[in-house]
């Protein structure tokens, strides 16, 4: 399966600015540039993109561990916060807050031992495997 | 610098849905599920994302160093197809195709090498190092 997104830019880095885009069109040449990256500018920027990706797929990953070991999730709510090292120009880690509503039947060990396995195992976490990533559950919430 | 993206799911896998926010409010609980992600249901998921993140990246890599060349850059426009297996829930490879126009004194080859290590070095390919990335460059658009 074959999932795109474009991005373009015009003129030097400082100065310059861009658009990015998704197949979907969730995202429609929104602005994107250094002070939106860097500073405050408006618009986004490709850390809180990973973020939102790494996020999406770690939460949906504990609702399907969760339904093969037969409880259906109630409120799964994860943050993803990226940590981006500027003087090495690098993704320094990933933690990832995961917010959970009690479900009948299941220990918080049991929960925390399912989401432990969905950070490992998700498709981004396993495409994110150079990068730290640090998980905190909070199952009760 | 710390950049935060959150998502939100409630339900199973298959029936279940939610919704995926970032800190920007680029994107504002916008809706995600099994169908958006592996089917051609309305919203976004992980995969594009994730395309959009290192398309933005690596696009702006670019132009920064072409810039550290000496060389403002034209008009840069990469392409990310996020190729996922289903089978094995992975993402499989990223492939990048970057189209760029014509700039004065920079020749082809010069330029290829310019982008080939902007695709080396940019940050978000850096944290996706073990996945197989392929770029291919289109200069003279």
């Amino acid at each position: 399966m074959k999932r795109t997104a474009s991005a373009h830019w015009k003129g030097d880095i400082k100065n310059g600015k861009g658009e990015i885009s998704t197949q979907s069109t969730t995202l429609k040449e929104t602005q994107y540039s250094c002070k939106s990256r860097f500073e405050d500018g408006v618009g986004t920027n490709p850390e809180e993109l990973l973020g939102a990706s790494h996020a999406g797929c770690f939460t949906m990953a504990v609702s399907a561990a969760l339904t093969k070991a037969g409880y259906p999730a109630g409120d799964l709510t994860t943050n993803a916060t990226v940590d981006y090292d500027m003087k090495e120009s690098k993704i320094a880690g990933i933690t990832l807050n995961l917010n959970a509503s009690l479900i009948e039947g299941l220990s918080a060990d049991q929960f925390k031992l399912i989401a432990t396995e969905a950070k490992e195992t998700c498709p981004i976490s396993k495409a994110l495997a150079s990068v730290s990533i640090l998980l905190n559950v909070n199952y009760n919430s």
